[in-house]
């Protein structure tokens, strides 16, 4: 930002306000702030809310020398980044990210999204944000079930790069927020800003940041319960985390399959994560499959109909670009289904 | 592209594709082409109409090895560009201009947009083609007035910084597909990528290419005939170059009541542009000009309501980042329209 800032959007869950309501008050004292509040979840991640925001953005004429902060969790930053990068072709923004998920991985990296027909992210630009506040006082305000939200990426930084980090996570019984510790934090954001300075444009090298993705986001997708989900599924919604985490199990089980990882670690990283994500498990039934496998299909890192997966070789050591057919979805889903229960 | 291409989007204006239906079967032949169509004009180059073509890209399972080919004029190129830009966060696409508007400005330099309330390119980003093929032949079939609308564009890169190009153009009586020499489409275009090279993110440098549009915009946008431009204008439609042309001749007054531009030198540049564009003049009520400069306000390039135009020192020397007030812009638009029917 080469000037002063003139005015600034404050793109808020509206949840994280009625928490923090005067969290932001400090920040840029004096600078004319406009709040404007969104609601939580991916379902309302559309282009109805990119343009009611643009419209906004218009009406007080923001330009080039204003800021957009989005404060809340990957959701808002996703959105936000979007508004952000297409607003008079890219105005700056930063993220205060406030759930765990958010401070590890969606506020960093530039990547923003909106979803279109319950696919994830399919219209979306890849453009950084000027800065990142990280305080980890915001995890006391979440529940169990959202900290493992944040823990599936944790475990995923884990398997791709940092065995110690997993020797770490694999005592955990129960999560709490007490127990998650600063440097756990630091350094999955540290080993994800080095990946992506290398290949910000997710050429290949960054592909290793989708270990767990291609089939956690389907299971995202499929119980997002929009049109393609079915009118009456009667499943829960199964947020991000919580589906990578489940995806890593059945990529994990892939990568034993092609005889890339032993068979002792794929089990040692499935029945500590089914530990802890068992509640995950039970939501989703097996006569969903074939529509769930339909929808690994849309993945963007796919190429002509062939589904992209990064595949582990040992606990640290990730190894991205293999190639496998729906058929290999399908076994490694039934697999995992066939978990339920027996953790 | 790293890889061959698995198919491809045509994003067609219908009035081209009519004209050249076998234009491009021999290009890529043996991939498969989907061919959207879509409707000329500004007016209709809008969310909807992307949202439209990014879920068909989505239901056709379209990949980061495919490929969008934009075939028409600059609402074409503006569209498509944004689309390839953004489904997936990018995907590769060339452009093939069939306006003279289109060659030497709309199709080349990455720049692309969608209107939002009749602003311009409010919406947008900046993502380079994989390539622009330029054929002159689409030249024949253009009218007068879409030549002029090209023609616009071509005398600003001739004041901006070729003063032997406006040597050639000053000759022209009358404006024929004809007498538009291929050399003069080259020089702009590399003129073009020169500064775009330097300045792909349109920092400082860049601006220079905006000479004319600022107040051009403004008239272009108040007589698109949306919800802004008042439900009983009786108005015809401004198209840019058209509008570009009259917003050289305001943007000129300005550079010469701020002492950097001679007199004689203004009175040269608007009375060879008035001498062909008379016909465009006379649409511009004196009624609307507080209306009209309410939308100079909104310019990309302003900051903290002060309006950044671009000046000229001199026939092929601009001189970028200047500020002046509603009220200069406001005197610069009552000059020009004092000029109707005088040339």
């Amino acid at each position: 930002m080469k000037n002063k800032i003139n005015k600034i959007a404050v793109i808020a869950d509206q949840n994280v306000l009625q928490l923090f309501p005067y969290y932001l008050d400090e920040l840029y004292a004096g600078v004319p702030k406009f709040v404007l509040t969104v609601l939580p979840g991916e379902q309302n991640k559309n282009i109805d809310e990119a343009v009611y925001l643009w419209q906004i953005l218009q009406e007080h004429h923001f330009d080039k020398r204003s800021l957009i902060i989005n404060f809340g969790g990957g959701k808002v930053s996703d959105l936000g980044g979007f508004v952000a990068s297409t607003y008079q072709r890219g105005i700056p923004f930063i993220n205060i990210p406030t759930t765990l998920l958010g401070m590890i991985d969606a506020a960093i990296g530039g990547k923003n999204g909106i979803n279109l027909n319950s696919v994830k992210n399919v219209v979306g630009t890849i453009y950084l944000p000027e800065k990142v506040i990280v305080d980890i006082q915001f995890l006391r305000t979440l529940s169990p079930a959202q900290l493992l939200d944040g823990f599936g990426e944790m475990i995923k930084y884990a398997l791709i790069g940092n065995s110690a980090l997993w020797n770490e996570l694999k005592k955990m019984e129960n999560i709490y927020a007490k127990d998650i510790k600063k440097e756990w934090i630091d350094s999955c954001i540290a080993f994800k800003n080095k990946i992506v300075q290398k290949d910000l444009y997710d050429q290949e090298l960054r592909h290793i940041l989708n270990f767990g993705h291609t089939i956690g986001h389907a299971f995202e997708a499929y119980y997002m319960k929009t049109p393609l989900s079915g009118e009456f599924s009667s499943a829960q919604t199964i947020s991000h985390g919580h589906a990578v985490a489940l995806g890593i199990i059945a990529e994990s089980y892939l990568s034993f399959r092609h005889n890339l990882l032993p068979q002792s670690t794929y089990e040692e990283i499935r029945n500590f994560i089914l530990k802890l994500y068992q509640n995950t498990l039970k939501n989703i039934s097996i006569s969903e499959i074939n529509n769930i496998v339909q929808l690994c299909l849309l993945d963007k890192k796919n190429l002509d109909g062939k589904i992209n997966i990064t595949m582990l070789e040992a606990i640290g050591k990730a190894s991205p670009n293999h190639w496998v057919s729906k058929e290999d979805c399908e076994e490694a889903i039934r697999s995992l289904i066939g978990m339920a229960g027996k953790f």
